[in-house]
């Protein structure tokens, strides 16, 4: 099926994705249904909230006036789903996802396009992704392309709720928890899924602030193989707090996680780096999807977009000259330090469903001196990347050009998903 | 201060530990306050629920007629506490806890005395981890003699809940989970802070199941040095439910965890390994805590227990003539198998607050077969402990003392801790 059209008021002529449908196995001998959209209920709330203001917009701390929402429980499968006004979940206090933490969710974006339709940019990545990582902290599954036809439909009904001055948009975060009231320690049998929508500005609103300084640490580990650092699970996020406070405290705006002493995300992104050969020609390199890395959307995008002969066939922007060749390999704080020693460093950047594409200009690597014996106090060392988000510079390029796709102004590959509008 | 006496109804007279309420920085300006006891209110449920029979109770599945419970704000520090009828938690949908889990939990068991007074085992240990736990997450902090106060006073209202057949306790489920409304991604500001409880049976009901079996898989990852697997957080355990299920359908019932070969934990619980040297001695080997094994309260005293020269001081039910080395070392899946080859692999036991010592029957180990290429179906190899948790065992007589220490039959070192009665 296609999700470029529109999603009509009456969803009962939407079937299940048959292929999809076959994702519920769960391990249950019933037959539990799947979410069945033509079961939605919409309940509108009676006073619409005043919408904030743009400039004073923080990430993630106003909601808007509804919500999507519906439960798991194994002798029936997943409830109706409702559109219900924003409010409070009643949960059981042993429910599994506040002692077992099986706790997936999504990070997506709606933009006004030109015409004033609501656009999602490559949701079905999102999608899919999810019910990957539903699985991975097994919890019941569900179909993806049908949660897609409702989340379209609830950002129909917020559209009044996306902003739209440039680079701002109306964050989407879809949420699995557990919720088997039990403190056996095994799977959630029972869950809730509930989808809910913050208006947010850009990443960064001070105009000095050209990028993002990141610090490394060799003593905290995000991910490791044979774990979950490919999966978007809540788990993977709580033990990272304390070295984001050291990295504040040190005078950095987010970590670079690394494992030993290789690359692996910075904060809550993906990471890329650029390096010049003596031709010329510019490696972009980002750690490949080891099972360490997290399988972003704007990761895909960008390698999609660099991908493409000449480059400047998806990124105008750049120079005609421009030759790029992408590789998804290890990269290493050793080489990081050494090409910005010699010079070949042009570029790191790092991309997310939050800030798009945002330059690094600084990174901090904090380590026992070389050398030392055990127990000595770590220094940190620095590169600094002074050109970081110039004009010209691949980060730029690719910031440009992922916006004007994300906000209609460029049509790309299906990119764009439209949603819409209530009354349509 | 001592927490040997029944906790008085009138909590005012019993002071913040000064040296627990500086535990409370939690990075903030201002000065919260701390828990105060002397705010507790109590609100009885106006109607009991009838007690389960002790013989069908499940893990986890029933809780008692009430909670502790407390949240947290900056601005204000610690609510009163409250111990009001279980019920629901009513939370905003954006909260940390279902989105990046930072949650800590605790897991400790109220005995009836031969007195008739419930009693708690080394609960300081597991309060002090709690708030160590916190900190790892950066979750707000709490004075943790002031919860076990409050606990205590729980555990004294709900005694008649507690089973009063052998190895039957009262579980107890202190839990913290960070609430902040928010979606940006950094340390929970609000949390919430309660303790729920479930009679709970033996931890194996079949008189024919002597002990566990447990399967390795070297694909299947618990905890990584830089992490959290020393920690009692909620984050640790989600991401084992489907190594968990392979289990189960391989046909053992838990997880033994390795990295790489080498043994971490089983399931929920602490590993014991004994090797019999030629001259009779015994070795008890348990992984040392590295960061990757939780520190157990149960690991810590049969660590104790061993440690009495000569055993029987503390294992009366060994035979005189036992001679026992303890051992805080790594232990490997070849070793293991090794010495059961070689037949100086006596023992293999599990140790936790629900199982107290449960002895190992039987380790699968899933691995490529050597010398393999990459891909090929892995396979699984067997120990097979015949004589595990018969008479004269160190996991018998292990068990033995410390359920008898635990129910009150033997006063030793203070380890037990008295909870009055509501009356008293």
């Amino acid at each position: 099926m296609t999700l470029q059209e529109s999603v009509p008021l009456n969803a009962s002529d939407m079937p299940l994705s048959t292929a999809g449908a076959q994702v519920l196995k769960n391990g249950l001998s019933s037959s539990p249904s799947d979410i069945d959209p033509s079961q939605l209920t919409i309940t509108l709330a009676t006073a619409l909230k005043q919408l904030p203001d743009p400039e004073t917009l923080v990430f993630g701390e106003v909601m808007t006036d509804h919500m999507l929402y519906m439960d798991f429980a194994p002798e029936r499968g997943w409830s109706s789903p409702q559109i219900k006004p924003y409010g409070p979940l009643s949960l059981d206090p042993a429910c599994s996802c506040f002692q077992y933490c099986p706790s997936v969710f999504e990070g997506m974006k709606a933009y006004l396009g030109p015409d004033g339709t609501p656009r999602l940019f490559r949701p079905q990545l999102n999608m899919e992704r999810m019910a990957r990582s539903a699985e991975r902290v097994a919890l019941p599954l569900f179909d993806a392309d049908t949660l897609l036809i409702l989340i379209r439909r609830l950002v129909a009904i917020e559209a009044r709720w996306i902003p739209r001055a440039r680079g701002c948009s109306l964050y989407i975060r879809p949420t699995l928890i557990g919720t088997r009231p039990s403190l056996g320690v095994s799977a959630s049998t029972h869950a809730a899924l509930y989808v809910i929508l913050s208006p947010t500005g850009p990443y960064i609103r001070d105009p000095n602030g050209k990028g993002l300084s990141l610090l490394a640490m060799s003593d905290q580990i995000r991910a490791w193989p044979g774990g979950t650092g490919g999966f978007k699970l809540g788990l993977n996020y709580a033990a990272g707090f304390p070295a984001q406070r050291i990295a504040a405290a040190l005078g950095y705006q987010q970590m670079l996680w690394i494992l030993g002493e290789t690359v692996a995300e910075a904060g809550a992104m993906n990471v890329f780096a650029v390096f010049e050969r003596p031709d010329g020609e510019l490696d972009v390199v980002t750690p490949p999807l080891d099972g360490t890395i997290l399988p972003g959307v704007t990761r895909a995008s960008v390698l999609a977009l660099l991908s493409y002969q000449p480059p400047t066939a998806a990124l105008p922007q750049l120079s005609a000259h421009a030759r790029i060749r992408t590789a998804e390999r290890a990269l290493t704080m050793s080489e990081l330090f050494a090409a910005s020693a010699t010079g070949t460093l042009r570029e790191v950047f790092c991309v997310g469903t939050a800030a798009v594409v945002i330059p690094v200009t600084r990174i901090g690597w904090r380590r026992p001196p070389p050398g030392a014996k055990d127990g000595s106090e770590p220094e940190v060392v620095d590169i600094v990347l002074p050109a970081a988000g110039e004009q010209g510079s691949l980060a730029q390029a690719l910031w440009q050009r992922l916006v004007d796709i994300q906000e209609g102004r460029v049509e790309w590959e299906g990119w764009g998903v439209t949603c819409g509008t209530p009354d349509a």
